[in-house]
């Protein structure tokens, strides 16, 4: 163990306490593992963070900053392909850390503080969306269909994590294309125009595959 | 109070619990509500439910009962009104249960049981899927992307009951037309050979709403 910055030392820790989550649940996180795989006494850990739970929202909050910096790495690419780029790097960071993930979307519900980390999350990928547009707040309808997109994401990636039941560039398609298919009754429903479907076309296939 | 068969007694303090629930959160009402409502004592509501938490699993119980009944109403409608008749029992079941259904929402990720209530409801929507399109079962791909339509559903209505933020006719055709928009490239995943837009038509349209 070197002499760091006080700064210095507690990002090392939760990077340290990061790279762990990758493997282990970040609800199962505890300052023996970080304190063990950073080489230091667990006193130090405690003294920056003064509960295993300071210790496991750090963690979480560092994930949660790697992931939102992944999903928009080319501001410069057309819409189409910033939001497959920005789909890629949402389920390359998941695949990273399933387990944490998984145990987060498990419990983040209930907890304000980890409803606040997803919700950073959400945020993140809103304000991406707004940007892309080029406008500074998405209308009410929009906003709603965008918060049914997210969740569609997020539980999709949930349960191919499972299973891996298509190929991955399948289900990055797929999402991408579900972004752009409720794109057109997201904006009726905006404007107060959206009338339901008659007939489903395709339905008869689905039988057949 | 009256002389009751054991079956009977029971279901009618689930009964009155369910009534409760669409006021109160269903993880805050305990035996002595129950009891008060039913005119009953504290210890027969104890006799059937030995826990609160008994009590509250058989209370949630009864409510995806009634969900599901009215998920499906009318199977001799063509697939795309069973589609929204479906869409529109579930709102309208939600509408009467909001304060459960958020405290539903909020802990169902974390807890084995409550996770348990809320599969079942998924697994009726998706049997009703698999009914309407006449197949044994959904395929692999299909499977994902209507477990990912599911949650848009979840998300959309528990955010739209917040302010609804939309005319309710919208938000019930918008989640009609998503399913129908998503079913092209979620049969195409299935089949392996979805290909990411380029484009996206509308996105000008929504600066300008």
């Amino acid at each position: 163990m070197t002499r760091l910055e006080a700064g210095t030392r507690r990002d090392q820790l939760v990077t340290v306490g990061a790279e762990l989550a990758r493997r282990i649940p970040f609800d199962q996180i505890g300052a023996d593992a970080v304190a063990q795989a950073a080489g230091v006494s667990r006193a130090l850990v405690f003294h920056y963070f003064p509960t295993t739970r300071d210790l496991q929202v750090a963690i979480l909050r560092s994930a949660a900053v790697d992931l939102v910096a992944r999903i928009d790495l080319d501001p410069t690419a057309s819409p189409a392909d910033r939001l497959l780029l920005g789909i890629d790097g949402f389920v390359a960071t998941i695949e990273e850390y399933p387990a944490s993930y998984l145990a987060l979307a498990r419990s983040g519900g209930s907890d304000p503080v980890l409803l606040g980390v997803f919700e950073e999350i959400r945020a993140a990928v809103i304000s991406l969306i707004t940007d892309a547009v080029g406008i500074g707040e998405l209308p009410p309808g929009i906003r709603l269909a965008v918060r049914g997109w997210i969740a569609l994401v997020e539980e999709c990636v949930l349960h191919w994590l499972e299973d891996r039941s298509v190929p991955r560039d399948q289900l990055i398609a797929y999402l991408q294309c579900a972004a752009i298919a409720l794109l057109p009754p997201a904006i009726s429903m905006a404007e107060g125009s959206l009338r339901p479907k008659t007939l489903i076309p395709g339905l008869i296939r689905i039988g057949t595959t």
